[in-house]
C-alpha cells in the first residue's frame, strides 16, 4: 500500500536531527484497555519538556503485550492529536516478516513519521535471513533498527546494519550494546541513539551518538533534555541512582511501577508484568525526593502504593 | 478508551449539516490490498468536485470484506490525509455488539468524525436488542443510523429511534425506506439522508432529507452536488438511467464496474463480487457518453473492459 | 490445505442420511468466554436423545458473535469429543469469500464433517457472484447450502443450486422458504433439510424433505426424532404452541431465553441478543407444563427468571 | 473454559513418561499456507519410527510465523488425525501472558494432551512475573516449562520451577542449560527433558533426562530412538555432525533446508528463515551418505537443491 499523499510525512534527515526520544508508557484502564486519556496526558507533558519524538508500542510501550490493532489504532491516534508536535515512531518491527511488513505498511498509511524495527528476537535467523527481514521493510519510509541483543538473543553485527548504509530510507541504529559500538557507527556515518539511559550521555558527548531513545525520559523528560541539549556530568551522576532503580528488573517493571506511584497512571499491569516489590517502592519515594518531585512529571505527590492498590490482568 | 483532545473532533451540528457524503469505493492492488494511491486519489477528486464527508468502509467500500484492522487504518489513513478537508464517517457497526463497540472506539480514537451504526444484520434481534445495540456506541461520539431492510433483513422502526431523538450524539438516520419514512422524520425534528440514489432529489426538496449518502457520488460527484445544492428535475431525470444501471445488481458491483471502466480504479474485485455482463458493461460506455464524459471522475476514455481484464479474488 | 488422513472423513452419502440435525445452542460462561462444560451436556444429551448431527456455530449458535478462532476451537473440540457419536456440521460460511474459504479449511482440517455455507448476506451479490463464492468451498468436503432469504436478504433461487447439482461434495439445501420449495428440491434429486421446525413435520413426509435443521430440538430433541423418524400429527400439534413462542422474536432469542429457564445455562447473552420479557419467560413456564418437563431437556425445575438474573455483555 | 469430557485426556503420568518427542517441522505450499498433506506424511514417518509425541507449531514448528487461528488449527488436526497414536502436545506459550492463556484453553479445549510453555521471551518479567505467567496455565492440564535463554534472553532459574514442583500438572521441563542443570532437576525429583540434540545422548544416561524433545529427530527418527531407548555411544557420535550441521545457523533453518533436499517437504520458506548456504547444502548430502540415506525420513534420493528452487515469502 503506498500513498501519494505526503502530509505529514517526514524526512529521514528530520528523524536524524532528534535528539530527545522516549520510549513511551502505554497506560492501562482497569478493564485493560488503553486509557486514552492518560495516554494523551502523557504524551502533552512530553511535548511541553522538550522530547521531540516518541516510540509508540515499543517493549516500554508493551507492543508485545497488544493486538495489531491495537497497536495500529494508537499509533494512528498518536499521530492525528500529536503529529504536528513531535515524531511519532511505531514500534512496528516484528519477528515475523509478516507482521513486520503489514504493520509497517498500516503504521505509516496512518501517518507514523517513522518505523523502528527489531531483529527477529525468540526465532532469529542467519545474516542473509537477517538482510531479508529488514530489506521489504525498508523501502516504505524512514527506518530505525533496534538492536537489543540482551532480550532478542541476537546481536545485528554492523556487517547487516551496513548493507543498508545507502538506503535512503535508514534513518540509523537504535543500540544497546555499549557506547564502543556506538562509535563504530559514528565513525562509519551511521546515525546512532544509544538505547541504554546509563550511558547515553556519554554516548551523546563523547562517543558521537545523535541521541538517545529512552525510558527514564517517561518520568524526567526535561533532565534528560538538559543531557542530551546542554551536557551535564552532575546531573548525569545525580540520575544514575533512578536509572539503576529503573533497570533493577526487566523494563518497564519499573516505569510502570513508578508512573503508578507519581500518580500519573493507574496501577494497572498486563501480566506477565508486576510492580517492584514493597521495599523498591519505598526506595523510589526517596529517590524521587533526592532528584525532586517538580522534575518529575504528573502533579501529585509521589507515594508508596500497596500491593492491594495493583491491578494485574491476564485476562483483557 | 477516551481521549480528552480535541483536535479533528467535530459536532453533531456539523455533521448534521452534510448535503453530499459518499459512500466511497475502496480500491484494491492485483494481489487483493488496499490501493492507496488510487483511494488517496478518489478522496482528491471527491474533495475538489464538492463533496463534504465520506462514509469509509460502507457497505460501498465493502467493509464486509476486510479485517478490522484494515478498516481502522483506512479510517485513520483518511483522517490523516484529508481530514482538515471532508468529515471522515466510519462504518464501525457491525451484527456483533462487541465489533461494534472496540471499533467505534478505534474509530474515534484514530479521529473519525462520525460513526455509522447499522442493526445487527442476519443475526437479528429483538427491539429491545435493538436499542441495548446502539446505545452503548451511541455515547462514543456523532452517529448516523443506517436503515437498509433489504441487506438486513430488519425494519429499524421509527419507534427505535426516537429512543435516543434526546441523545446529544445522534446526528440523524441514513435512511432508505423510502420517501415517506424520510418525512417522518423530518416532521419528527430527526436529521435524516436519503440513502437511494434515485429518490435523494425528491427526498431533499419535497420530504425533508438533509441530503444523501450517496453511491453515485462516487462517478458523479458534481451533478450529485448540483442535485443536494440547487436541485435541477432535468439533471435527477438525466441522471435516472445511471442510477439504475448501477443498482441493477447488488450494490458495489455497479460501481466496482464503472470505476473499472472509467479508468479509476484496477479492475481488481474482492469476491463474492463479480463484474456486470459484457452487455451492462457496453450499456454503461453509452449512459456515459450520454450524460458526458467530462461530469465523471478520472480522466481516461471510458472504455468496454472484457472479462480477462478483471481480477477476481477469492484469497487474498 | 488437504489432508490424505480420512480419520473421521465422513462421505457425502452419510450426510444425506441424516434426519434430525440441530443447530445447537453455543453457552457462555458470566464473562463471555464459551461454557464448555455445558456445551459438552448439551451435545451429550443431543445425542442420548437420538439427535443425529449438529451444526456448530450456526446462527442458532451464534457464529455472528464469535470470532474465527474461538469458531474453529469449537468445531474442533466437538470433533474431538462427540467425533464419533454425532456428524459435526461447521457452519464456516461467510457473507466474505475469504473468510468462508479460510474457514472451511480449517473446519475440514479439524476433522468437521461437512461444512453450513450460506450465501453472502448484508453485501449481497449478483447469481454470478453466488456461483463464484460457492465453488471454491464446495471443493472442500461435504457441503450444505442454506438459504434463508429472511436473514440474507436474498433468495438463492434453485437455478443456482442446480449448477452445483453434479458436484458430487452437495450434500443438499437447508432451506427455509417453505414447502413448495422444498417439493421442487425434491423433483430434482436434491437432498432438502426443512430449516423451519414449524413446517418440519409436513415437509418430512409430504414434501420429500429428508429431515430437519431445527432449533426446537435444543429444547425437545426426542419429540422432534418422533417427528422426523416416525411421524404424528398430534405431536406436531402439540409442539406447535412452543414452536410460535421460540420464534416470537428473532432466534436465538427465544432458545436461549428457554434453556436458561430451564436451567441448563447460565443466563448470560452476548449481546444484541437480550432475553424475552417476563410475560413471554412466563408463558414458557405453561407451555413446558403442557407438554411435559420430561420431554424437556435438562434436570432442574423450569422456572421464570426475573430480569436481574440475566447477564448482557457488551464487551467480553 | 472447561470440559468435562475426558476422551483424549491424557495424566501428567503418560507425558512424563516420553522418552522421544519432536519438535516437529511445519510444511508449507507455495502460497505460504500449511502443506497439509505433506505434515500428515511427516508425522505418519514419525510414529512408524517410534516416536512418542510431538510439539506442534514449536520453535521448531515456527509458531512464531504463525497466526493463533492457523496453530489451534495444526494442534486440531493433529489430535484429530493421530491423537491416539502419538501425544500432542501443543507449543500455546507467549510472551503475553494473556495470549498464553487464550491459545492453552484452546489447545486443550481441542484435545491436546500437554502445553509447552515459554517463559516471556523478549519482552522478559521479573521473578515475580515469571510465576504469575505461568500460574494461570498450569491449572489448565499437563504442562511442560521450556527453558532456552539463548533465544528468551533470560534463564528461567530452579527456583521458579520448584515453586511449582507440587503443581500436579507439571510434567517436567525442557531444559536447554545443559547436562548440570539436568542433573540437578533430575536430584529435585522433577522430570526433565534434554532441548539439546548434541547433549541427549549423556544427558539421558548419565544425568537423569527422561528423554528428549528433539530437532534431529526431524530427519532421522529410529536412530535418535535408538539412543533414547537402548543408547549407543559410536551412534551418538556418528550424528554428531549432522547435529553440528543442523545448528550451525538458528534453527530451523538447518531443518528446513535439509528436509528440502530429502524431497520430504517443497522448499517453501516463510521469512526470516533463508536456506543454508550451496556450501552447506552441499555438505548435507555428504552428510546423509555418511550416515546412511536409509536412515533418514523420505523415499527420495537426497540433492543439492539451486538458490532458485527456493522459495522465500514474506507476504503470505
Amino acid at each position: 500500500m503506498r500513498s501519494l499523499e505526503l502530509k505529514n510525512r517526514t524526512s529521514v534527515e528530520e528523524i536524524q536531527k532528534l535528539r530527545l526520544v522516549t520510549a513511551v508508557k502505554t497506560p492501562y484502564l482497569p478493564d485493560g484497555r488503553f486509557d486514552i486519556e492518560v495516554y494523551d496526558s502523557i504524551i502533552n507533558m512530553q511535548i511541553l519538556n522538550g522530547v521531540e519524538g516518541v516510540i509508540v508500542g515499543g517493549t516500554t510501550g508493551e507492543r508485545q503485550l497488544m493486538t495489531w490493532d491495537e497497536h495500529i489504532m494508537l499509533i494512528g491516534h498518536t499521530v492525528n492529536c500529536f503529529g504536528s508536535s513531535i515524531k511519532v515512531i511505531g514500534n512496528t518491527g516484528s519477528n515475523s516478516t509478516r507482521e513486520a511488513i503489514h504493520a509497517t505498511e498500516q503504521g505509516f498509511a496512518v501517518g507514523m513519521h517513522a518505523a523502528l524495527h527489531i531483529n527477529p528476537y525468540y526465532g532469529k535467523t542467519s545474516l542473509d535471513g537477517l538482510v531479508a527481514h529488514f530489506d521489504p521493510v525498508l523501502s516504505m519510509g524512514p527506518t530505525i533498527i533496534y538492536n537489543v541483543p540482551s532480550r532478542t538473543g541476537q546481536d545485528i553485527p554492523p556487517s547487516v546494519i551496513c548493507k543498508f548504509s545507502e538506503n535512503p530510507n535508514l534513518a540509523g541504529v537504535k543500540e544497546c550494546m555499549g557506547n564502543d559500538r556506538v562509535k563504530e557507527y559514528f565513525n562509519a556515518g551511521i546515525v546512532v541513539w544509544s538505547g541504554n539511559d546509563d550511558e547515553c550521555h556519554d554516548a551523546r558527548w563523547n562517543y558521537g551518538s545523535t541521541g538517545v531513545i529512552s525510558v527514564v525520559s517517561n518520568l524526567v523528560p526535561s533532565l534528560v533534555h538538559e543531557l542530551m541539549f546542554q551536557g551535564n556530568i552532575c546531573l548525569n551522576e545525580k540520575l544514575m541512582p533512578l536509572i539503576k532503580w529503573l533497570f533493577v528488573e526487566p523494563n518497564p517493571i519499573g516505569v510502570n511501577t513508578a508512573l503508578s506511584q507519581l500518580g500519573v497512571v493507574r496501577p494497572v499491569f498486563r501480566l506477565p508484568y508486576t510492580p517492584l516489590p514493597i521495599s523498591k517502592r519505598k526506595e523510589f519515594v526517596d529517590i524521587v525526593k533526592r532528584i525532586g518531585r517538580e522534575h518529575f512529571i504528573g502533579d501529585q505527590e509521589v507515594q508508596v502504593l500497596n500491593d492491594s492498590d495493583f491491578t494485574l490482568l491476564g485476562r483483557y
